[in-house]
């Protein structure tokens, strides 16, 4: 039983921030395309980033000011164009994006962090940012988590939102977050970016060892095409507004705040795996029986990784076979004569070796996560997805990962981008 | 130019082997399904196997093979089920196969190296086998190369071989090789085995070196979908009957060699590759710039295996972005203000910024390899892949991979091979 519980209101859900969602004119289609988040104190901030070694001005630009400062005020995303390879002219940009902001708010520009998303090569269109920032200050409202949440996304099917509230020290603390996935952008690709807010007093150090293990344990747990942007980012922050004593060290009520970190971000890193592109249902992967989780994660990644396994749940084949040969190759040995695969509620593979199995029921369910999926296509629902399980031993390893299947219309959306 | 000639043949070009194929009834197509390669003399055994942690009881035979005794006379290769997930009764029928032939041969059975290829979990139907192998060893022969090639694909559109030739210490010295790749077996998946025959006498240790240098310049830098096998296997046999003087150390006649080999394992490697699930064209990645050359494959790896990559080749899109990102999440560090991308003769990016080029010119470059393609799927020829070229930087590292684009039909081919 979880020791929280969901609450509306996403990024505005925790005390004391506001955000704002407007169309500046950066996207040709003239859909919301500008995005803010503001916390109305100093807020303690935290980062993961792309690991990709060709990144967007934003990654260079959001690293540097976390390395010289842990704290943020503001968050800035544009759809449209992801500012990346586009050389000193494109840090220039961000740098005066930032700027722009921090007159408009009166703050110092080191205290905004930057995000893009969009066409690759492409700069931000500066005229749309430069009259578009002021509209989006007057924008701010401490409802505006959805309207944030809208202006960026750029061809996801929906928005992803989610807050959670929990009682630390006698007092509700909330965490909030709002994401967007794989949508594609010609002539580019799928980029992952992640908000989150959080109303609880942490330290700085604490807070960035938080995030990176419910990084790892969410966003580095997904993958729909195992292709990494060059604008990844996922950036959150604590600024102390629920009036609850300081976390500055591990202990009950920090492992009570990080669980639910974990929570938001595993909830949005599974509503971007479920929109992937072409996707006709959600799969979850949970592994058991490694030595340690690492393991576990990494065997449940490669099988959500795997295209044969991926198509074969398209197909609605309970292919064991593909399961195992994926687990067998993701690099962490174990005993072939240990493997347990199961689909759902059937065993396929036990000791290693194929059982006999109702083998329409099994693709009968396929079937029907297929159908709830589609159903609940344009809603933000996550439930029934695809159940994988796979047990290689008797270590206390546990992983869980997140992918979507193998479509053709996954072939069809980037291969008919042609120009 | 190198420094060998094409010779017809395949593994039965070397002096002193034969090769036979033949049907079983291993296979329920009927088509051919048990193959035979042998050495007249007891000849020098090198291999190469799956890193995958669930394998086929073939693999764990011949590894304990090779440990035990570093020669061999004969490889046995079935089609039509993997001998994989089988359990001990797997491991009896490897053994069982074995020693038949070993009898009928008259020859010791660990001097038989084992390969199978069909559907995972089934065992090899032994009744076909034990009254396979006396009508295979009548049928070996001195020109049964092609016989062998044929009976150990699966659903590959045409065989694999090739044959090189060259002077060592003055005497013609000759390696042959077959493979089959990425054909599916339903319920399963894309194994690739390679077996190299060659007529040079050359010490174990050092030939098995050379083997698995080449594998890596070959065999492990193609990729069809990422899937490791359990069954893959390249096997090498070198005879010693080109009565050439025994090469022991490295030197120039052992690099001659060496180079041959490499290239033998290139043409059947990018033969796999060109054969790809749904290919519709071959793709050769060259990295150039690294600090060495294995960071170049690696480079070269992840571009070609990229799913983004791979559709923007089927649109025929000239997508520098998505080449671009793939490179930069290779694992390698490198100044994106370096990064040159080129596809064919068209250079799309330099100093890591796009240029302006031709658009439809450089997709009619993609159109025409496709075409040519088309025109010559059911022949063995490998010319005019497309080229990707990408330099990172001023080291000297440089590197290859291949792969093919990612289409339609390979969903159609893995997602509707449904029971």
């Amino acid at each position: 039983m979880a020791d929280w519980q969901e609450i509306t209101g996403g990024v505005t859900a925790p005390r004391g921030y506001k955000a704002a969602g407007i169309t500046a004119g950066l996207k040709p289609s003239g859909l919301p395309d500008l995005a803010l988040i503001i916390s109305d104190v100093e807020a303690i901030a935290a980062g993961v980033f792309t690991t990709s070694h060709v990144k967007a001005a934003c990654v260079d630009y959001c690293r540097q000011c976390l390395q010289n400062k842990q704290s943020a005020v503001a968050i800035l995303c544009n759809a449209g164009q992801a500012n990346a390879a586009t050389g000193i002219q494109g840090v220039r940009d961000a740098d005066e994006s930032a700027e722009l902001l921090a007159k408009e708010l009166n703050i110092s520009p080191e205290l905004i962090l930057l995000a893009s998303t969009g066409v690759i090569g492409q700069r931000i269109k500066m005229d749309a940012m430069r009259s578009g920032i002021p509209k989006l200050v007057a924008a701010l409202s401490e409802t505006g988590s959805d309207a944030a949440a809208g202006a960026i996304i750029t061809t996801d099917l929906v928005t992803k939102s989610i807050a959670l509230e929990t009682i630390i020290s006698d007092r509700p603390v909330r965490i909030g977050g709002i994401a967007k996935g794989s949508g594609m952008i010609h002539p580019n690709m799928a980029t992952m970016l992640a908000f989150v807010t959080c109303d609880a007093a942490v330290s700085p150090h604490l807070w960035q060892q938080m995030l990176s293990r419910a990084a790892d344990k969410s966003f580095n747990s997904i993958t729909v095409d195992g292709d990494t942007s060059t604008n990844d980012s996922l950036i959150a922050l604590a600024n102390g507004q629920s009036r609850t004593p300081a976390i500055t060290e591990m202990g009950a009520e920090a492992e009570k705040l990080e669980a639910m970190l974990t929570a938001v971000c595993q909830h949005l890193a599974k509503a971007i795996a479920r929109d992937g592109e072409g996707a006709t249902c959600l799969i979850e992967v949970q592994v058991t029986g490694t030595h340690d989780d690492l393991a576990a994660r990494q065997i449940a990644k490669t099988i959500a990784g795997s295209s044969l396994v991926k198509s074969a749940i398209f197909g609605r084949d309970p292919n064991w076979g593909r399961i195992a040969a994926a687990a067998g190759r993701a690099g962490v040995p174990f005993e072939q004569d240990n493997l347990q695969v199961k689909l759902g509620n059937f065993l396929l593979l036990e000791n290693g070796q194929p059982l006999q199995f109702d083998r329409a029921a099994a693709s009968a369910y396929l079937k029907q996560a297929a159908a709830d999926y589609s159903s609940n296509i344009k809603t933000q629902r996550l439930d029934n997805p695809v159940i994988i399980a796979v047990n290689v031993g008797n270590g206390h390893g546990v992983g869980k990962a997140w992918g979507c299947d193998l479509s053709y219309d996954y072939v069809k959306i980037n291969a008919e981008y042609t120009t």
